[in-house]
């Protein structure tokens, strides 16, 4: 199997690299990078004795061909979700043109298309990434509990959004794990609002979603917030959705069909009337990626199931114009018994 | 034509996310979007009369497959450089599938594999998007000038990092244009260094290369300073470096051939004997995308040539284990008679 998605590399070698590529063989593990990379993916190999080097010294792509070549095998998986045509295309002649063959080859390689292999294994996390992942989201619930020191009525959105990314990296993160939301007022009815220069003002609500990148992985966290005393339809779409989150979680154990713990947010803002006003779905797993499997939503096949070990989101959100938004999100662990909260910070208005 | 590129679907539309798509027939343009972006694009059609909105109720690449029958078009381009295979087999299987057409078409829709189509548009920027670029790059010098107040012994690399991604906000920027680079001592060495927990000692190199968006456009620049005295192996290291780089945007003018920009830089360096430690291209096109065309490389075929409004950096280096590495940066615009330094910054070591 040729990997070649970034994060699903890095999980199998431990190459934190925007390019590279690894050939999986019965017997061999081989990792393929440019001269950039060399040196880090050397030092990589003295803790996977099976994990091999080959350097590309032109194309990435010509290399991966050569090491299939020297491999021998005749079917090659491919990451279908995330190969471009043109690269397959690409390492398709690669592998047909028998002109730059030197050895004795197959005339014909079979390409076979996947999905989801490694990230089905990247959705079970082990103890080492539980650890990281638990302390990850601790970090992330300190700097939320500073929302109320950031949201001040007179400053822009995006000004909050940078005190929000500073306070992220003084926490001990990489990075922030995405574009930080700070939407206020109407900005918060948009669930994928930009920080605008718009300011802050009081009496509306501001919806404050943000993430960090801790050794690697991903955490994520939403809190709304409302500048001086909500009125009383702000304070039910608040209500609502915070008994949609709270329903949500208590649907988290082993087993859970992951249509089902989203159906159990999406009940209860049926029951305040609020369907049609939650858009997006209920979760969506952690780690490498700050969006992987397991997908909490209803579109996910009826048979998909959360297992112990999966790390996701639980962040349902309703949407009203006219009143604003309200998005409420944590990080949740599936534990043999049931669930466990990795964020730990209040939930207040 | 079906563009998904997001880059791509924002020059040509002004729709700035994260999925959508635009079909462009030889009469019509339709933008695709989900029902979070409906409210964006509807205003988007407001400039643009010769757009059209569809919403897209389920899943996007459904809504592109019923826009594409619609159309009534029998060949249909897509970006192969980004559609993913996966993807391309579900739009090939949606729209060659008879039992859910809703309306006479041909039984087979003929895709063509196309690319560099948008890209070779946006490589020349017009006067807005010159304007655009060279008052984000005004801002990012002054960041640069910043650069020894920043760059202090004692401090972590991590630390530094963060000091310029505030700056970088501070002066207007949406946010960096990518992850910062700060590679103290022997970190110099790797081109690629991500900022770690080293702390920056007198007596060593550091490359600080850092970029920033502004009003949707990328900019990006790296100097190179020295803490203390420098020996004179960097001396000489950077010397060399300083004249590739002057080399280089000394070639820019209309009708140059990318590969002899990029060869004016490396001949410099190969008579300082350095040609094995430059193993990156001399630069990169910059705009939506912080890496676009042109590519100022030895690996460009050699017919390509820049043109008036073109944006590039030119960005020799050189890369010594044991010595340490130095990079210089600066963003050009090819003018009708020969190039404008759009970064304005002291070289200082």
């Amino acid at each position: 199997m040729i990997v070649t998605h970034p994060p699903n590399v890095r999980y199998l070698t431990g190459l934190n690299a925007s390019a590279g590529a690894v050939l999986v063989t019965i017997t061999d593990c081989a990792l393929i990078v440019d001269s950039r990379y060399l040196q880090v993916a050397t030092v990589l190999t003295q803790d996977h004795p099976r994990l091999r080097v080959r350097l590309a010294s032109a194309a990435l792509d010509a290399a991966i061909a050569e090491e299939v070549r020297s491999s021998r095998v005749t079917r090659v998986a491919f990451e279908a979700a995330y190969l471009p045509v043109a690269r397959y295309h690409r390492l398709a002649a690669l592998l047909t043109d028998r002109t730059c063959e030197p050895i004795a080859t197959p005339s014909h390689t079979e390409f076979v298309a996947t999905e989801h292999l490694v990230e089905r294994l990247r959705g079970i996390k082990d103890a080492a990434e539980q650890a990281t992942l638990r302390e990850a989201a601790r970090r992330l619930s300190r700097v939320a509990g500073r929302a109320r020191e950031f949201v001040v009525a007179g400053r822009s959105e995006m000004r909050v959004a940078a005190l929000v990314d500073a306070a992220v990296r003084d926490a001990g993160f990489e990075r922030p794990a995405f574009d930080t939301i700070v939407a206020s007022g109407p900005n918060s009815a948009l669930p994928h609002a930009r920080p605008s220069a718009r300011i802050l003002t009081e009496g509306e609500g501001v919806v404050l979603d943000f993430g960090g990148i801790y050794d690697g992985y991903c955490v994520d966290l939403t809190r709304t917030l409302h500048l001086g005393p909500p009125g009383a339809g702000f304070r039910r779409l608040f209500q609502a959705v915070w008994e949609a989150h709270a329903a949500a979680i208590a649907a988290v154990k082993p087993g859970a069909y992951a249509a089902d713990i989203d159906g159990a947010a999406r009940r209860v803002l049926e029951r305040h009337g609020l369907l049609e006003s939650f858009g997006h779905g209920t979760g969506h797993g952690l780690g490498l990626e700050v969006h992987e499997d397991p997908r909490i939503s209803p579109l996910v096949s009826p048979g998909e199931r959360v297992e112990p070990g999966m790390v996701f989101t639980v962040e349902p959100g309703a949407y009203v114009p006219g009143t604003g938004g309200v998005r409420i999100e944590d990080d949740v662990l599936v534990t043999e018994s049931g669930c466990e909260l990795l964020t730990d910070v209040a939930v207040e208005l």
